[in-house]
């Protein structure tokens, strides 16, 4: 079995918290890898005395002479040895929100709303169109770069959503799409009524909890609905959660993303992992939350591309909310896959400490998704670890923009 | 002499523009580089009349397999073709205001500034106690891991300050090292008054004015002033960047950022080629602008790390200011090297169209620097470009903190 000990960690954020500091932070510490799972967390001391991955030289390095070069490694009995050189290891990022399996672009309406015109909720009737238009392969593709966007600014986890077919068939195959690439598929045929049911919403309602249901169910996880004004009612979301659950998935909700709404509350009822944009709460929605299981997934890649109030996650963290933030990444409200940036937004815009945002893009976002396998770095859950080019956890947010992954483990595998 | 094709170029951004089109969009373009310098301008079909970097495959491509991949290229006659396969391109990112010799870094500041500490200019001198302890060679090898950064974001003129030295043989390092890697090289002395100046602030303008300034302008084309409550008044500010001037240095000045004053007056008073910052303004400083060649750099990053408001560019473009973006990159105010990021906050935060701030990004730079042969893609000038990884310029602002710099060129040669 392959190994692989990354030593030398100056910050390790293992997530393995308490409350003064809920990331768990190690210093110069040390993570061992077997296979897919994390075999052993402790000090560069501690794995120097154990022996792991012995090496002649070990511990006699001096700084690394170039901060741009890749960490040089060493094969030893087997043990491959990565020497972090004082950088910080994070766990993986868990993006528990995208929607990924789409065609076109909608760069021109990107382009108005920023000269003034509002976000609405029917522009994702135009990614409708061209995905309908789209071949498998071409989606397949598209999906396909999507991801090793995602892998390459450390995203090792992530979610994916239907909601751009709206038919029964094109519904399926996005959602069978999906799953090529992540257990975590989310049935999301109520994304928006399409056009053709525009004048008998009812009908739609009925075929996404009849046979578009039953036709995705098999490749999905979860279960999703947009309640929102110019979506759905909350009425229509109840009946689509409990139509998802009576066949085996799990629901989530899109809830008070324009406006104030019964989602967070509906969120609360049916048991939801999720409910995700938080932006608009009045204070029995904070209430809701904080005595629930229900966590409050934070979208502020959408606050940033259509110029809406961020949501205040300082209220909901300290009424004692889980919070997770995700990029959303969709072509029309959101067009980001960076968990390094939805970060940096979460502490310029949001309230959040930097540990608090490290915290809710990971271990935050594996709550989202009731994944208690990833997210933390842990004798024996997967080795899914970021190498950052940077020496602490908070320069995600004090160097936004710059990509700082410097290496990318999933499954104990480099990317 | 080494050439190259780039076709099938999808949005060509020239900056040769007019006034409906600052960008001087050309569609399904090709460039041809010869050298260091661009030497051809057209479309597609032109470069196949024209037989330029002829295939007999040339024009029977289908849409490329993985938009992950990179370019595919052909070798025919020395000429090298890419297909940029629809992509963007755009002139390579000038960033005309950082500053990136120093040592150590203020993650602790900036966390306790996210908690709501203020920003003050002072901290500045934290980073000049860690820069005077660090070795010529220390801060060699962090100047240069920076321009990895700048090159890998498709940054390919960039100017670098000095400041975090404060004495003579600090600044004239500092300068030195700068010119290692830029031509454009600003003297800062007057950046801050050092501690052990606090009570004789006249004995430091004197020696920045007199012994610092002759060590550091050989290294050194510009001179510049940090013109702020807190840092230099305008009659220090004028006598420095007098002193410069009559050293055979160009002046540039740090203004209004933190409250109105006069440093905007001042830098068009003495010709600047550009007065950074901007964030304050009063209708005079506008109306000055507005009837001189001193252009108005704007440092996004800046007000993103502060969390102070944004300046307005809308209001300086309507008066007929011209507008330059950069990065202010320091480990105080704003550690970010991102010219995407820069653009995407433009869009977001400063009123600007994505047009406009990818303009101000590159040819707004090159003006900031009174360069004539960068920031525009013509025939003659250097062969600087980025091949995005996107259909659009747009997509910088679409796609915040994205990676999407697919290749880079600067002076001709793959970077």
């Amino acid at each position: 079995m392959k190994a692989t000990l990354i030593t030398n960690i100056g910050e390790l954020t293992t997530n393995v918290g308490t409350p003064d500091d809920p990331c768990g932070t190690r210093r110069d510490a040390a993570v061992l890898i077997e296979g897919e799972r994390i075999a052993w967390v402790g000090t560069s001391a501690e794995a120097r005395a154990l022996g792991l991955g012995r090496d002649p030289d070990f511990g006699a390095e001096e700084v690394r002479p170039d901060v741009g070069n890749p960490p040089r490694t060493r094969h030893e009995e087997h043990v491959e040895v990565v020497d972090a050189e004082g950088r910080a290891v994070i766990p993986g990022f868990v993006d528990s929100h995208t929607h990924l399996v789409f065609a076109g672009d909608r760069a021109d309406e990107f382009e108005a709303r920023m000269k003034g015109a509002p976000y609405a909720a029917g522009g994702i009737r135009r990614t409708v169109a061209a995905t309908r238009e789209a071949s498998d392969d071409a989606l397949r593709r598209r999906l396909r770069s999507f991801v090793a966007e995602l892998h390459a600014q450390g995203t090792t986890t992530f979610e994916v959503k239907t909601g751009y077919g709206l038919t029964v068939a094109d519904e399926e195959r996005l959602a069978r799409l999906a799953a090529e690439v992540t257990p975590e598929v989310t049935f999301l045929g109520a994304h928006v009524v399409p056009p053709e049911y525009a004048d008998r919403r009812d009908d739609y309602v009925d075929l996404v909890c009849g046979a578009m249901l039953s036709a995705c169910a098999p490749h999905s996880r979860w279960v999703d609905v947009f309640c929102e004004t110019g979506a759905f009612t909350p009425e229509e979301s109840r009946r689509v959660l409990a139509a998802g659950v009576a066949h085996g998935l799990e629901p989530r909700v899109h809830g008070n993303q324009l406006g104030t709404g019964e989602g967070v509350r509906l969120a609360v009822a049916m048991g939801a992992a999720s409910v995700d944009h938080c932006t608009y709460l009045d204070d029995a929605d904070v209430a809701a939350l904080a005595s629930s299981r229900t966590v409050a997934t934070l979208l502020p890649g959408v606050e940033f591309s259509t110029r809406q109030p961020y949501p205040d996650a300082r209220r909901l963290i300290d009424a004692g909310v889980t919070v997770a933030i995700a990029s959303d990444c969709n072509p029309g409200s959101s067009f980001t896959s960076s968990m390094p940036l939805m970060i940096a937004l979460a502490v310029r815009e949001m309230g959040m400490a930097p540990a608090e945002a490290v915290w809710a893009a990971t271990a935050g976002g594996a709550r989202a998704l009731r994944r208690d396998d990833v997210g933390v770095i842990a004798p024996g859950l997967r080795a899914d670890l970021v190498l950052l080019e940077a020496p602490t956890r908070t320069h995600l947010a004090y160097r936004p923009g710059v990509p700082l992954v410097a290496r990318v483990w999933k499954d104990g595998a480099p990317l």
